[in-house]
């Protein structure tokens, strides 16, 4: 898919051309569906920065192609290197959930470096805004994924390009934040999001499927148990 | 280098830690070396985002080395991937010295991508400060040299950590801000920087080579001239 970037769209409007930043986790499939809603033209964004659970990647790119992205990019990011987390090191493992303040899982600044690079990538394609699924349950934990964060890199972004120094503004746009999991699952039912495409897992194996244990899939459980939607993740055998 | 990461540092006070930015080139090896002569630890921080000039990377690594630096990283990130400047599109050419505006030069978001990956090894080494190389030349064409993104990154970097969080305050260090090529290369020199070992050129060869025609080659050989200090670097002989 990434070949049709080197086509330079001028027929969509810069403000109606969104970058969205895809996990392959359900809360950026959400953000991703409610953004088409919006009549968005979606550049869809994920990295490979040496994350333990890498069929969120496989999953990203099934959601972005299944549900109509204009396009898809993987940004390789070797954050390994840096350490420092437990979804990066391998030397520090992945805890069951429960437990209080910031999680070990939490990469050091990883939605700064995200939300950058999403910068880059809507300089080139000149989108206005980036989509990001950051929301209430992370905020408990994650420095980076709070409201005062998401104000601070909205006006970074506007000093920091070209389009800021044009007097465009360049916005961005939350739509889980204030969401729990529950509410974001009925959400993106609402709009047809298929969650079978998503992987949440920190520990997710080659094929997709979940540990049910970590935090990650507690959550989610939890989610889908209070939407009152069926649960349609799989588990791997032994949880 | 990279294996001394590996070693919690317990002996140096956050404080007196710094993230450096180190390019190879001329300004950053003078930031470098003030941080050094200021008492700070310094962590030496190198991009491989897919740049022509790959001999800036080699000259890192040298300068990091003589000079002393605790650490010295590369990351790998692969921003030609999203295209838009002359620096990672082998399909723009790389103009010769002149011409008004933002520069094709630019890599967009470039700063705000590698301050944001310093912030992510900031938190890891529990460092204070990021030092960069940016001034008052780049100032006139890149929108992310200006002082305004400077102190609008440092707000963000506050609000984005666990060490923000926890009350401590993250700086990000401009020595070079105000200083013209000339200063800097002045400054450089009284705290004994060997320039033989950096390198400036857009198209320097796989030796270090300067092509003495680009932007950059242009503002440094200025430079040396204005401080009527020599200019130690080697040139292509078709230059």
């Amino acid at each position: 898919m990434n070949k049709r970037l080197n086509v330079t769209q001028h027929n969509t409007r810069p403000d109606k051309k969104a970058i969205v930043l895809l996990s392959g986790g359900l809360d950026s499939a959400t953000v991703l569906a409610k953004a088409l809603a919006e009549g968005y033209e979606c550049y869809a964004l994920a990295f490979d920065y040496g994350q333990r659970h890498r069929a969120e990647l496989v999953a990203a790119e099934r959601i972005a192609q299944s549900m109509g992205a204009k396009a898809f990019k993987v940004i390789k990011l070797d954050l390994s290197s840096i350490g420092g987390s437990a979804l990066t090191d391998m030397a520090i493992d992945v805890p069951d959930a429960g437990g209080s303040g910031i999680p070990v899982t939490y990469v050091p600044a990883r939605n700064t470096v995200f939300l950058s690079i999403a910068l880059g990538w809507a300089e080139v394609v000149d989108a206005r805004s980036i989509h990001i699924g950051v929301n209430a349950v992370d905020y408990s934990g994650y420095p980076d994924c709070r409201p005062d964060f998401v104000a601070a890199f909205e006006r970074l972004a506007n000093v920091a390009t070209k389009a800021g120094i044009e007097g465009h503004t360049l916005h961005i746009a939350t739509p889980l934040i204030d969401l729990s999991k529950a509410e974001i699952i009925q959400l993106g039912t609402s709009l047809g999001v298929d969650y079978a495409l998503t992987v949440s897992c920190y520990k997710a194996d080659n094929d997709g499927l979940a540990c049910g244990r970590c935090d990650s899939c507690h959550l989610r459980k939890e989610g889908f148990a209070q939407a009152n939607v069926a649960d349609p993740t799989a588990y791997k055998e032994t949880s």
